[in-house]
């Protein structure tokens, strides 16, 4: 039985990419007919990851618009940044859809993206023509384009956590801190010492204070929002783990809102949205009750001794913060329901 | 839309249970009507396992065998030892099939139960009617009974990585050794000091050295296979990880048995049995390369200064080693193909 | 060669009292000549912690404060919180010194205790005897005194991290948010389905959300340091991890102070106070770089555009934030040199 | 106060290197004088490793013998293998001590070494002048020479568990299995895939299988103790956790001896030689037991059933397995005792 869409992954020997893999095989209309790898071209996808042994018998081909749009009508990007950004004018030019998870087209400026990703932007047409496909936000604008922007991994979760209170103006959003922790995966599979096992093991590190290339990512959207301008104080963590990302997001509340109030208006904002799971009063989600799933559950608690609200949001980086988003993005733009395929319950323990 | 047939989990609040009811979640045609734990009966499932909210809303029901059957036609016993004996004849009366995943009815004889197990055995004609369900080499067998008695997770592991090398006399069978090790979520949800994160993490610790309750499990079957008494060295050991089960079994090679010999005898054995993946020559699979999937991988070395082979075997220990092998006798009880609803990719990273 | 004091450890069986085995092991002035446990007393205490074979052979004494009198001069306390309280005035009346690192002795007020300790506070007069015990803040006050309350875990973190900053009024302290991260060793060795090793481990988890009982310690030291009443927003997240705190503090900067004159504030105050070390600009402290050792790292970064800094401050808990403070504390106490004995590489890796 | 000796360390940016400074900063003879590294020449040490802040303030050194001459008495070579087989003849031309903990030294067959590490051998002169330090077995042999070849992680555990019963013919020496798994610091602190963090965690693998360089090590001892040529099946594991070694070794009884006969044995063959530990009857030592200390742990199990015994060795990897066994030798080198400067209680948790 045939599928109703092929599909093909650029940066398939990346964590990102074999996600995909993972996740697509259950997917009731979309097939893998290309795995694409320009390191390692001729080899069969299973000796770098024997996990595939069996499943994916494919041999990755390399990077070659026609080739792929001879064998797919949908592409996943999901290369480190700097890259898709020179590929993504051939890809459309064939006739592709495409679905950049790399992040070169998620800030709508130029000299931002220049700023803090410290490399080559994507031309402004492009920039302009993608759509940021955080689904339960943007969603209908997905429907029946040509290109969309996969979230990054860290503004999904902080995002789904704050727009509703930013957008019915329950916080003051000059007061906005994200505190953020990710797994290891976040980092992709290329080596160095800061991700080497014995580094990370038994440790818990910050990095980037102040200078991750997200941070401009969450403003772009929360400024989008609010209707001006929003800075926000964002610190990225590495916890000893592979997979999960948790934001704790603190801002001042404004009114008086209760922690009632907040389930209440977020419960409302994500009706219908399966994927966000707005948790109880009193409890908060951890990140390994997600994992290997596309949710984003948000917890919250409001102290009136301070008058701040604590924002507890997680996903799996790899599903919600990538691969699943992307599929998400992907059933948005075919027009089908935006959990076909996705329905994994999280993996617990 | 109806699915074909209604099961029952006694023991949902353990690993095992849990596990059951995530994979059961992507079967066609299983449906999960009651899950059952007479500890936490009356609460709602989600309670103490969060990562199922909003997908298994179910109140946990007590354990009565009546209940059971009006709800369903087939039940999971995923309880500790020592509690299927005593429930199966009412479930059993009451016309319900049962899948044993508890260990109860695994060896045959009532005093080796008693000394290994130090519990009260089951009923002889229980232990005598149960099929001991190891699905690729007992798989015929089980087809259309009542009760099926599911393998420990250390025994698949091991036996499978045993039993063509047993069967075809290519291994001196009194020489075997397995030094298996296995993630903690083995040991079920039960809290203890040798289970508390500060003593496992960044540890690595042997238990119940040639005491383990999987020995005579390991050794009926073995026996069975060669036709006279097979006994067994077989050490277990904890691993600061959460899922997996590597078996390292080492024995003494006849007749000049080469490597190739190996791959292909083993090869051929589970021709067709799409859980058991033989690695190539000079590669051997690690327990996360099986990871949430239903796999057992097995791979090779044949070392011909000592004339000993070295056979590594993995698996998920909830999965192939419990919840997913119990599909897997469900589907062939039913005369179903094995794998249904079992297809899942392993998680990697 | 007999040694200068003779000390007792009551709660020797808990993960604070046999980190002070270890550490007092290498102190030239300090002998530990009983170690106490009520619940295990007359078993040796090697049997419950075999890493101890052959180097601790003693047996665990009954909590008597006689026999404690005969066999030492000073005694550690480092039972969990609500035994402190009842012991320390028999052991005071027996003319022992006493430092108490069960949290029983931190809070000045009784109510407060109550609030959140949820147990009965120590009658007033001790509360007010008792000297807090953060060294590089308050240690001339220790000097000679015989009731020392040994501070918290996360507090040592926070108000190293902390109080140059608010005591110079570089920050406005009416906006300090805590956002601290612990291994789980903190929790102690009592067993909890939240401290099983497969619900911690590839987890990251937040608890107690504005309702942890180090929150009024913090703010009762912000508060004196301060001269007026000082709130503060803190949340605990567990790190599968064994030993290590951070604390990753916000705040709105005043005056227009730059990231170098926080380093120059901090270096100055700390001078020739060996254990706590300030980072160099551009660079934070993890975790694992003071593992097993009396430091307290920290580094910061202040960020224009949003005009606040980010303060990250490390320890391990079991040395900084309980057993070596806690010497540390005995050493100011005797007049000693507060490094005697904690001289202590952190290992790495 | 000045010490008795002057130590450079060749490799001090490796585990190795930095675990010899960390073990030294408490031996009361020995002042490292020299941190060198041919990569990092010219980089204070702190910079790669800030757990040595304000610790080792030392810039790292080139490599060159007259320097290192004109600094220190003893020398060790903490490198990868390949080097100290090149560096040895010119740092003994100038009069240093030197022990070599790199491997290069201890095989004596120039072929055996060419088979096994794929590299260019050291000259035959230097691998007969180099003592190979087992301290417990080879210790007095150590007293007063130049050279010294500082045994392997995995052979020290292996060979302190077997030599005893190879000795007195306890066991059968044709039937010795090794099941060795080791923490990941082992593998050193350059990167591979193999050894990226999402690639261990959660994971555990076997690698090397009959191909490890210490097979022949482990057998050029076990023979020279036996009398007579040994062979053994040896293979090495990854675990999920960067520090420690257990060995289990299975083997066949000889003459029906018991349990407490090897308990009996190797109590004696040890007596004296704090550094190794014998476990009673029934209870097995775990890796963490000896985290951070110089300590082997050994247990006992004998199988009636099977005639077999299985003995369970640990070491921390790093210490006792390399930068601490170094040390002892160099105590003994000196004629100090053994255990000066190393008397570290293992840090558990």
């Amino acid at each position: 039985m045939s599928k109703a869409v092929k599909a093909a992954i650029i940066g398939s020997t990346g964590y990102g990419g074999v996600e995909l893999i993972r996740l697509l095989a259950h997917h009731p209309q979309v097939e893998v007919t290309s795995v694409i790898s320009s390191s390692s071209a001729g080899a069969p996808i299973a000796e770098g990851f024997p996990h595939l042994t069996e499943i994916c018998t494919d041999i990755l081909d390399d990077v070659d618009p026609a080739l792929i749009r001879s064998k797919a009508e949908v592409v996943f990007i999901a290369t480190p940044p700097g890259i898709a950004a020179r590929l993504i004018p051939s890809l459309l030019a064939e006739g592709l859809k495409v679905i950049d998870i790399s992040g070169d087209h998620r800030l709508k400026s130029r000299s931002e993206y220049e700023t803090w990703y410290k490399k080559e932007p994507a031309e402004q047409q492009y920039l302009d023509q993608a759509v940021y496909g955080l689904c339960e936000v943007y969603g209908e604008a997905v429907h029946g384009v040509d290109l969309i922007s996969n979230p990054g991994c860290f503004p999904t979760s902080a995002l789904l956590g704050l727009i509703p209170a930013v957008q019915e103006g329950y916080i003051d959003h000059s007061t906005i801190i994200i505190d953020a922790k990710s797994g290891v995966s976040g980092a992709g599979r290329g080596t160095s010492v800061g991700n080497h096992y014995p580094e990370i093991n038994e440790n818990f590190r910050a990095y980037k204070i102040n200078k991750h290339q997200h941070i401009p990512e969450i403003e772009q959207v929360l400024s989008d929002i609010a209707g001006e301008k929003v800075l926000t104080t964002f610190t990225t963590h590495l916890v000893p783990m592979t997979r999960g990302i948790m934001s704790t997001i603190y801002a001042t509340v404004k009114d008086g809102h209760t922690v009632e109030d907040f389930i209440s208006l977020y419960s409302n904002y994500y009706e219908g949205r399966k994927f966000v799971r707005i948790r109880k009063n009193g409890t908060w989600p951890a990140t390994k009750e997600v994992s290997g799933s596309n949710y984003c559950d948000i917890g919250f608690s409001v102290d009136e001794r301070t008058g701040r609200i604590t924002i507890v949001s997680v996903i799996d980086n790899l599903v919600k913060g990538a691969a699943g988003q992307a599929i998400q993005n992907l059933n948005l733009m075919m027009g089908w329901d935006e959990t076909l395929g996705l329905n994994f319950v999280p993996m617990y323990p």
